[in-house]
């Protein structure tokens, strides 16, 4: 079995953007609001942070619950581990994820600053410098035969991409959201057709879900 | 976590036959055609028995590869389990899918005939009488806190649903087929309704996805 490099369950607006612009801890998707980017998701019964029972289980359900199928590693960019720029000021901080971060794998926080790695439950984050090659190379002997996940965000993909890296994608675009401006995934999911199968699936709950496979 | 009884990746025609009249060994499907009924599934990465490399990773392979995500034991009718009818007259028939079944789980087989258990790679194949929830209640101890698959066929599906123990249906229907007799599932999606919520889901590749969970 080949080991793929996965991006899933990657939100953008209908303008193409991942997260907004002035990212912050007040508001970790700048101008972005993620409770209307990821509604679809935490309707679902298999939203990993769902804490209340019920949920829908139909597709929005399906594609939510392949977040963690056969993934054995997650590589990042630093900007969605947090909202610290250049050298890191301290260890505090540890994700947004809290003492449960819901990857229960390895994560492959890419960075120029080095920083040890530590370990929150069952997930491990390591700090790792290198280009997306060498860093991919790293987080597949980590996922021991199982996939990798590309986490995002969006510039992270996007240099994946240029290198010709990524396998399939996932990515969500909410029609009803537009951000004019941001932390940008495509122009239009039309950038990745020379290279990508895809499938345009509207869902009911009102997003359109890109699937992305390679010819 | 509930233990759930899900049906996945079921197919039947444009008008509600999972299977055609006068099944028999040379025709499991009866008049019905499997190469046209599966086409969707067989096209996809994750199909169980794909043998070359390949295949479409849109949404039809979402689907195909949930068929095993969580599942700990599968429920099928006997007309499942092969073109005989009766008692046994022979122990040598071990079912349609040779050395490798892809169940990889205990497999409850519902009859009213008793036979031994058998095992072929990782499935055990077990001959089980009772009403539903009998069977059912022994398939989630099988299942050890995953998920039971009800394998079908229609009519051990429409048993389960009349008991009002499934709990998801994940019903493929291929627009193009037309049977007219045969095995039937329903008349229309919409007589589940009442009990389900669905969303219905039209794929590129042809087959229109019905995706049922509980009210």
């Amino acid at each position: 079995m080949p080991q793929l490099l996965r991006v899933q369950n990657f939100n953008v607006s209908s303008d193409g953007f991942g997260a907004g612009e002035n990212q912050s801890l007040e508001r970790p998707f700048g101008h972005a609001d993620p409770g209307t980017m990821f509604a679809w998701a935490g309707a679902t019964a298999s939203w990993p942070n769902r804490t209340a029972p019920g949920g829908s289980r139909g597709l929005d359900d399906y594609l939510t619950r392949d977040f963690a199928h056969n993934i054995g590693a997650e590589i990042m960019g630093r900007n969605k581990f947090g909202p610290q720029r250049g050298p890191w000021q301290d260890h505090d901080w540890k994700g947004w994820w809290g003492e449960e971060p819901p990857f229960h794998t390895p994560v492959f926080v890419m960075t120029h600053h080095p920083r040890p790695s530590f370990t929150l439950s069952d997930t491990t984050f390591h700090f790792v410098g290198g280009d997306p090659a060498e860093v991919l190379a790293q987080a597949r002997e980590a996922a021991r035969g199982k996939d990798v996940r590309l986490g995002g965000g969006a510039a992270t993909i996007r240099q994946f991409l240029d290198a010709d890296l990524v396998d399939t994608l996932h990515v969500a675009v909410s029609p009803a959201v537009k951000l004019g401006s941001g932390s940008r995934l495509w122009e239009s999911p039309d950038e990745l057709l020379d290279r990508f199968h895809c499938d345009v699936v509207p869902s009911p709950s009102g997003v359109t879900h890109h699937l992305f496979w390679r010819r």
